[in-house]
């Protein structure tokens, strides 16, 4: 048996006001007067100074603001990237990204691409970069989706959604300021903590799991339940609680996998446009079978919050349209060997997968 | 208010067997062939094949056994460097520590020193280190100490016991192997143990406890109590759990601080060598008024384990012997901020300290 060698973030801060740091953190990392900072900011936070009146430019640095509303494309990524080459003369001193899962996979796999050659469709899959990527730095600003920790970055190309999973992906310095996250609307606060929570439960659930995963997935699902379903949190408590589960929740399926709501989530993904965290909900609303407990309290957190999820968004796709999610779903293996065991194809079929999809 | 930005290890691979797995860790990591690995082994694994023949050894690499009876000295540290210096042509290609708190500090000054001039005394505070360390693997062999995850390794020196915190303190790997510390002796097993759940307790409760530390600290404290007052684990449970708790406990005072017990543990071990991880049994045994819930936890887990702390150690101390263990602990000024608040001037008094140390 072989053991996953997991690389970790290189250094992280944490703290109400910790992104007020962040000119300090950067200054002893800028190469030279020509080499800019790069920050890739969500969009939702075009022309709100609280936030971008304190990032700290000086010299080239240039803000990119980036849409959230689809999720990262390697032709978005290339695109990017040309974009960086062509303008500067030489390559970043750094990547920040500031904003959800998006925005910062956006900033791993730029920074990953400035240093290696080719399109980034040609490095999805597992350990195929080759150069270790510009400094790069990941500053959360919802919590639930566990990219700040993760050593992937999860991109839609033309053949497959799929991570760049590598030692070079993970950031070189994370901050984790829970204040960033005080204006996040409440749908999507919900959809992005479930991811959180669906981690969780599907790390805990699963055939991969180990003392390492286990102690981190059970730290982040105690923090769910104590945010999703209990009243005695304070806004802030709750947000800095949220971060954390986000961080563990991401740190236990380093160690182990996700499972069926992740499978077929980024079928749904992949056709639809569904974006992860809602995606992920609508999917798991349905996965009694597989994981009757967590189900089972998913569905009073969303009645606790009042959460009306889409319903009937398959109910008019073609034959054609089906076997293509169940095409993406099925070839995610490590997450069905992973829910169920190595036997799985004996369970999970195409006909299991389209029964699935039609509910939803 | 300035947050800490902590410097985490770079790589971690967990699993019982993963010790197999270093020579594939370090085969890429060798610089070259005259520049040697160099393992710092505990003196108890000598002549036993089952670990010793497992250290891949090939072209000058080194196996130097080293005794953990005594915690590390400044000049033990000096002295180890320079042997190494005058041995090899050139630095080395890496420094494994195989071992307890005591060796993977030997592991951490060591690998510091090779590259920073001068006497590791001089480095004993923070952030005095100039050059980052040789390449340093951590590979702990007992649970507690929390030193594989630490950014500080504790030395004792001609005029203190004080740790060398640095960002290049770190390990740039640590392998986790649960199996390895399968034949530790079972008062070695409960001291160093407490190490970690004196963590807990004086991180859970110091004033400066955040999300962050209280989330690491939630859950190598739930662990703690799992392993040692109740009955539901297997020994290779128990062994998975206690390493995992003491990852975690190491991260939850990275991010906060240790508190009362390491202040006065520190008194002892500096005066009369007693070993940390006893050391904070017999301090901690008689802290009721400052940590009251857990110390009546620990009391029911020494009983548990029918163990027979020392007494009396310092009956027959002189009035500057007293006067020597108080300048210690008093020094250790963010410890007694962290237990009792930024006034704790007022409580904690020389006679105060004289008091709790003559009931040890």
């Amino acid at each position: 048996m072989s053991y996953k060698n997991f690389p970790m973030v290189s250094k992280v801060i944490f703290g109400r006001g910790s992104f007020n740091q962040l000119g300090d953190i950067l200054s002893p990392k800028r190469l030279n007067a020509t080499a800019p900072f790069i920050f890739f900011v969500d969009d939702v936070f075009k022309g709100n100074a609280w936030l971008t009146s304190r990032i700290p430019l000086s010299y080239d640095d240039k803000v990119i603001y980036v849409s959230a509303e689809q999720e990262p494309k390697t032709s978005q990524i290339d695109s990017l990237v040309e974009d960086i080459i062509v303008k500067y003369k030489e390559l970043p001193s750094g990547i920040i990204g500031i904003g959800g899962g998006t925005v910062l996979d956006i900033a791993k796999a730029v920074s990953i691409m400035l240093t290696n050659n080719g399109e980034s469709k040609d490095y999805q899959g597992w350990d195929l970069v080759k150069n270790p990527a510009v400094y790069h730095v990941g500053i959360p600003t919802i919590s639930g989706t566990g990219a700040e920790v993760s050593r992937t970055t999860i991109l839609t190309g033309p053949e497959r959604k799929l991570g760049i999973n590598s030692d070079y992906t993970p950031f070189d310095q994370v901050v984790l300021d829970p204040e960033l996250t005080k204006d996040v609307p409440k749908d999507q606060w919900f959809y992005t903590g479930m991811d959180c929570y669906v981690h969780c439960i599907e790390s805990l659930n699963g055939t991969y799991l180990n003392a390492f995963s286990k102690s981190y997935g059970e730290k982040a699902y105690s923090l769910c339940k104590e945010i999703f379903l209990e009243d005695s949190l304070t806004a802030e408590e709750s947000q800095d609680k949220l971060m954390m589960a986000s961080w563990h929740g991401g740190m236990s399926i380093a160690y182990s996998q996700v499972g069926v709501a992740h499978a077929l989530s980024y079928g749904l993904g992949y056709l639809l446009g569904v974006k992860h965290g809602i995606g992920n909900c609508i999917v798991f609303d349905h996965l009694e079978e597989y994981y009757p407990k967590g189900v089972a309290l998913f569905k009073q957190m969303k009645e606790k919050h009042n959460i009306q999820l889409p319903q009937g968004i398959c109910a008019k796709l073609s034959d054609k349209e089906f076997d293509t999610m169940i095409d993406v779903a099925l070839s995610l293996e490590p997450l069905w060997e992973n829910a169920i065991g190595k036997n799985w194809k004996k369970t999970i079929t195409r006909d299991t997968l389209r029964a699935l999809y039609q509910k939803m």
